[in-house]
């Protein structure tokens, strides 16, 4: 039983080597640099929260080893995940953290820094789930069955360090006694739904069902759904949300259905700076994720395809951004958010 | 160069085997009605219109063999797709062609009926294109660009005999000069988008690009489509439309982005028996249709999935129907339906 992603054993660091997931939950072991860089690079942990608690990890390792490399262990680390906002950030503050200190000092410093890194995560994480925990008890207390939730993608604890931010109203449910299941959409093309979030519910123990992306509105139109909570890749200034591509088709859905829509994200998502969803700029990717799968060509030879990774939700679809600081609405935003947004 | 799913070589039936595409495109001979019976239950030809127009072929084929062995042929064909309605229908319909004639005149008599059916499809599937022409030549002329056009699953010519339902303006634009392109929907679980309609559009040589289910939104969010058509399985009488899971989440941001969504359907698919949406069955298919892609399992082992081939789109969501009487709005549908609908 897994409880975290990664965590140290003696001097070194364990993580889940999420590449074999959901077939196979093996860990693997990181003593160096260079073991951390390469597993960060190789996609052996992933979702950005634990890209950048990672990267402070694989600093610390580093530093133990040679106190002096700061600087180059540092851009080492940042040129495996370039465009992770939260990889530079988290190496940025492990720098600026041993800066000054003696040399000897150095590995260990980092080394608390990660672990705090972590255990702010993990805070983070527990606020969010309290914020929505409120909601999946008052569902559960008017019907009396099990509360139905619906999510996308994976914003699990496979994606932070514990608990996740859609996810952790679900496990402070489940772990409460209150009965919940969870509608897990597969998430082409990558399919985290189907392969992270499923493994990740399941051993929990979360009773929970796959269905194809497609499957969202006639569920939620048959009322079999409770309520939809999602991650968040980014909230602009106006309360818009960037999440995984199909989050907004889901938002439309619940909305037409009268069912509430729920965004959930650390105070780090927050970009006061980006005004609208029309400002966020929607990553591009190889096409070849939605040409194939699992190394199998679905389309024919010749015919070209697109890949959006993410897609903006309006925040007049939003019912409240479950947060760290609360269950808000997009008005109380703005207010609630103004005090040091960065990433966790 | 194929023009049809479907036509007659001398006294053999040619089939495009829809087994082997997009990767390979190649034919199957059927000789007796056992070929045609393997044919259709392996899934050779598939979509409504085509397998009622392909069992009709098979009846041709064995009453030339045996025109005493009516019934029996029936039942060996009726067999193979059980839920099929177009199947059962165009059985009864050769069974009655040929009920009273001379032993000797059944065969001929059968193939004449079976070519006659596949034409019919042909003329109802080129008025549906007239009627969703002039809607891709108004963009044209007010845009002056390539019209975008947004479909989902397959409902081309390789369901039907020519042309297709939703993609018949499409062709109809093509063959006249009209720029296009078209959005195609994968289509999960079974990707009948990227697999046939990628492939039929090409086959014609209209440009087109593959997307995954989920980027719907995004496409319509910014500007990229013109308008939407799809297929239907079935349409109530007030208009709803039973159509391949995830129609109606492109609805859903087709009115929300103000793009017009239209449904294409000959007036076989018109069910005045079925008073809305709520009314239609909604069949569940095989899990593993889920869980796997291409024999591969893509959710961990004992996560259980559902899969519902269909969703309802209220009628409020359609701008126009597409059939073979007109571009009509859903109060127009029953008054314009109600001459003999059968399907075709």
């Amino acid at each position: 039983m897994f409880e975290r992603p990664i965590w140290w054993d003696g001097d070194d660091v364990v993580v889940i080597d999420q590449t074999r997931l959901p077939h196979q939950a093996t860990t693997v072991r990181w003593r160096t640099l260079e073991d951390a860089a390469t597993g960060i690079a190789d996609m052996q942990v992933r979702g950005a929260p634990l890209i950048g608690v990672a990267a402070a990890h694989g600093m610390a390792l580093a530093l133990a080893a040679d106190p002096d490399a700061v600087a180059a262990s540092a851009d080492r680390l940042v040129a495996t995940r370039p465009t992770a906002v939260n990889l530079r950030w988290a190496l940025d503050r492990v720098r600026a953290e041993v800066a000054d200190l003696p040399v000897d000092a150095r590995g260990a410093a980092a080394r608390r820094l990660a672990e705090q890194m972590a255990d702010d995560d993990v805070r983070a994480c527990r606020s969010i789930g309290e914020a929505g925990l409120d909601l999946i008890e008052a569902h559960h207390q008017r019907t009396g069955r099990p509360v139905q939730v619906m999510t996308h993608c994976n914003a699990g604890w496979l994606a932070c360090v514990e608990w996740g931010t859609a996810t952790a109203p679900v496990y402070l449910a489940h772990q409460a006694g209150i009965p919940v299941h969870v509608w897990v959409s597969e998430t082409r093309p990558r399919n985290q739904g189907a392969s992270l979030t499923a493994w990740e519910l399941g051993h929990r123990g979360v009773p929970h069902t796959v269905v194809v992306d497609n499957a969202a509105g006639h569920l939620l139109r048959t009322g079999a759904v409770d309520l939809v909570v999602v991650g968040a890749d980014r909230v602009a200034a106006n309360g818009d949300v960037a999440n995984k591509v199909g989050t907004y088709l889901k938002a439309l859905a619940a909305r037409d259905c009268g069912i509430g829509f729920h965004g959930a994200a650390p105070t780090s998502t927050y970009d006061a700076a980006c005004p609208d969803g029309d400002a966020i700029p929607i990553e591009e990717r190889d096409p070849d994720e939605v040409l194939t799968f699992g190394g199998t060509r679905v389309a024919p030879e010749g015919s070209p395809a697109r890949n959006w990774g993410f897609d903006v939700t309006p925040a007049r679809l939003v019912d409240s951004y479950l947060t760290d600081r609360g269950a808000l609405t997009a008005d109380e935003l703005p207010a609630a958010m103004q005090a040091t947004p960065e990433p966790a």
